[in-house]
């Protein structure tokens, strides 16, 4: 089979006027950046403001691992096949970082047969966003330090500066420096870091703001820093939450494009779901159901962490109500959970298959807490067995789960039939969604009831600096929000190495960070780097052009 | 009369495809961004290759001054003027960048009734080429520390990296940094520091790069650091040409948007004058000069720095052949110089103003060394005085000079109708461009011809640390290489306090640095931040954008 990008570079792409068009999108409710990309705008909102919802399907995974799941790969496949259903099918997922996609992972825009196009320009740049994200964020570390330079009124502690600057990039040399040095001209010196933009407030606001007037609310609203009296200084008290919504105001509109087959394709904002909240962004989504019967979207990671916090942060403040879940699995990943090397997960290993699908047994668990119909989805590998594929549909069965196997990697839409049907069926189903936990439990109480409903963790632990910002920020009013998460992707528990269903194991909180303007608790457990770095051969050492513009060794 | 951002709010845009069309570009050659601006593909460059050129006017100014000159607005305010005397006129400008935006100086696309539109989206993130800049040089800088940090089988010095990390931004405590800390997975710890984007050697390459194979053997050329044994480390020995190409793929294709009139304006590239070479692109020079019968662009701040850079370097590079030179002054500015303090701009002194008109003589005297035609003009404002006014023909008239007054600020094309008139007569006059000095001579006669020449130092003082790199850069073949000088816009000097005509001065060599991608010696004079800081008030805390996304306090 072909490579992702040879089998792009093939692709015949439709005038992406003419994709909107058959979703009743006019030209004047696009905004086109080339022929195959466009920025859908404020008038189209208002025009479908009163319009009914389609139903929303959420793809997400068991824990990833080494082996690959292809998340993203069958949220594109599935919305091929419902298309070929008859259905009006929406794809809404989230925009790739470029850390991921000069460091280690690749890109994000799906694989084989079921990608989003064109693939490069999506794993690239894109419509600008990451970048207007990258911009507004480091405008309001520049205003920050230059208030300290410019005599302080504020008396903002430089010790206690919260919001760091962001690149879009993985920089390990920029997680802890040293700012301001050289003397009196070059501002007040302090320890600092940066971040990747996707784990910046900005980004999560972004995704989670409405319009542009709840855009800047949010964005005035997050907390960057303490003053020398121990009070709380917000953006707003910078004047610059105008000049951060000018640079965002075209990012926060949702880019549609298509997938190989056709299909409508809108991609808008990408927080990390380890290190953020993992959500494409409310624009996006609430579009994508005002345009389709069906809304198809994924959350990042295993649904331990996006697909929680896609129910537990973004539906409840959007008004969200997914219709059915997509579990999407492999059998090589089951068997690696289930202990086998990762050379070896090409042998036929029904033991091993059956000992790690005790993680897929979990994920079960944990979305139906949330009242919504499961399907899981086994993406198939070619080294896939009889045995081990009717293992799994057996687990599936004593689990009252629906089952499918998609092939959409290498036949497109048409290998992800028997996956819409069912999907289709679930969302039929009569389901009442309900968030994990209420929001007027304490911080403590709701990450209790996180870590031990769906995590299995037996208890929590605290360090001091935990309690000591979780005192802080409820007694800033932070209490009656959500909390996020930040932990390890690889395991239900904060160990990465725990694969399965660790049960029973102590939950560590190092930190916790109030994100006013986004709206949540960050919650730190383990070591969760917010900026990754580059392995010893990065996939940018892969990437080339030639003289007429053509890129390879994206993937 | 209105603010820059109100007239350009009234204003009723074409569609960007109409201006196209109206100079016979396709729409399969334009790539939409949004419906009023759009890049030009490589489809048109190939069709017009053998095309013969239109007329190349520069416009450039005397030293900068808080009075103002109005150089971009006299550019595009002349770009209409041809317009309506019959002319096919493209004009050719340089991005602006977000750290003046934010900063002191505010946007960069004309004023008055002579501006470029949409000044929000131009001003602020245009089609993403700054941000593509920025990414491209920071995974040079990222792949370099990871580099350092799985072995460094480079064997570079830590202590010797040229290379810096970008943001488009004014932060001045990124100047000088630390980074690395924090243990061993947080990298190898060095001194580092980030410098403004637009003075990025990323920025000149892209700026000075025919096509997309010249600009990756460009980016490889980029000498990135000194080995531990004291050889020179390329960017193309850590394998990042590619990547960084296939970044810079759109950002390499010139953004064609219009005037108020109508008038099409090519803005690609924007290298600040005082710390990089300060013209806009080759592509887009060379572009608009197919495109029009004559091609109108500005280079930055004052003839001593823009212009020099625009004949030595750009259009060397480029074989482009100017065929006049526009020299914007106020009379406000040239009082300036004459010693009147700036709240005192307003009063007649003719006295001042003649003294001041040394600096006008020296720069008109300065372009006629490169054998091109001057046009002078004043872009007038009102409080000019009819006294003030003829003393400056008279200045012109003894210099030899073309003299017309501008009013495109406040009456647009019909205000330049003298000025296009008296370009025209220019450009018809027979003359014939050469560069100031050899690329045969060694770096320091190339620095003691352009001192005494242009600047009128006396002579040239190296710092040891100068004569060292000087000797370095020699050694690595840089002998043959244009200069490029990093000094004060202010002053013809490297003083910036020294106004109208310093004569007989040191010229202070600090040091020197070969951009041996960009195809030129950087030559640092007195203390030229390269990453610049925000002033008390900056103007980000003016900017605003209402619940209808409309934008305000931008200028």
């Amino acid at each position: 089979m072909q490579s992702d990008i040879e089998i792009a570079h093939q692709a015949v792409l439709q005038p992406i006027a003419a994709i909107a068009a058959r979703l009743g999108v006019s030209e004047d409710e696009l905004d086109l950046y080339g022929k195959y990309k466009a920025k859908l705008n404020d008038s189209l909102f208002r025009r479908l403001a009163d319009k009914t919802d389609g139903k929303l399907i959420l793809v997400t995974a068991i824990n990833p691992t080494p082996a690959g799941e292809g998340k993203t790969t069958t949220t594109v496949g599935l919305g091929d096949a419902l298309r070929r259903l008859g259905k009006q099918a929406v794809i809404a997922l989230r925009e790739p970082s470029l850390g991921p996609v000069f460091g280690m992972k690749g890109g994000a825009a799906g694989g084989g047969y079921a990608q989003v196009m064109p693939m490069e320009d999506i794993n690239l740049h894109f419509t600008g966003d990451m970048h207007a994200i990258t911009a507004a964020n480091n405008l309001l570390c520049a205003i920050l330090d230059n208030h300290l330079q410019q005599g302080n009124a504020l008396g903002i502690d430089p010790r206690r500066i919260l919001f760091k600057r962001v690149l879009d990039m993985n920089d390990r040399v920029l997680r802890q420096t040293v700012v301001g040095l050289g003397g009196k001209g070059n501002g007040i010196p302090r320890e600092d870091g940066f971040v990747i933009t996707v784990a910046s407030e900005v980004m999560a606001i972004l995704c989670l703001a409405r319009n542009i007037a709840d855009l800047k609310k949010r964005l005035g609203t997050i907390l960057v820093a303490y003053s020398y009296a121990g009070e709380p200084v917000y953006c707003r008290q910078l004047g610059v939450a105008g000049a951060m919504a000018a640079l965002l105001k075209d990012a926060l509109n949702p880019n549609l494009v298509q997938t190989l087959e056709g299909t409508a394709a809108i991609i808008h904002g990408g927080p990390f779901a380890n290190i953020a909240h993992g959500c494409n962004s409310v624009r996006a989504t609430s579009l994508a159901l005002k345009l389709g019967d069906y809304c198809v979207t994924e959350a990042g990671f295993g649904s331990d962490l996006g697909a929680e916090k896609f129910m537990d942060i973004k539906c409840r403040a959007a008004g969200l109500h997914p219709a059915a879940v997509v579990l999407v699995a492999t059998i090589r990943a089951l068997k690696y959970n289930g202990g086998v090397k990762r050379d070896a997960l090409g042998n036929e290993d029904v033991g091993a298959l059956r000992r790690g699908a005790d993680n897929l047994r979990a994920h079960i668990a944990n979305m139906r807490r949330f009242g919504v119909p499961v399907v899981v989805a086994i993406n198939r590998f070619g080294t896939d067995t009889e045995a081990e594929l009717s293992a799994v549909e057996g687990i599936c069965r004593e689990e009252h789960a629906s089952f499918a196997l998609s092939e959409v990697f290498t036949k497109g839409g048409e290998g992800g039939l028997d996956l819409a049907k069912k999907v289709i069926e679930a969302a039929d189903t009569p389901s009442s969604f309900l968030p994990l936990y209420d929001l007027g439990l304490s911080l403590k109480e709701k990450i209790d009831t996180l870590a031990q409903k769906l995590y299995g963790a037996g208890e929590v632990q605290y360090t001091p600096a935990a309690e000591k910002a979780l005192a802080e920020i409820a007694a800033l009013g932070g209490n009656k929000l959500p909390i996020c998460v930040a932990k390890t992707q690889y395991s239900l528990s904060d160990d990465a190495s725990a694969l399965g269903r660790p049960k029973g194991f102590t939950l560590h909180v190092r930190d916790a960070r109030l994100s006013a303007g986004a709206g949540f608790v960050v919650i730190y457990t383990g070591n969760i780097l917010q900026m990754p770095g580059l392995p010893k051969k990065p996939a940018a050492e892969l990437i080339d052009i030639d003289e007429n513009g053509t890129i390879t060794g994206l993937f």
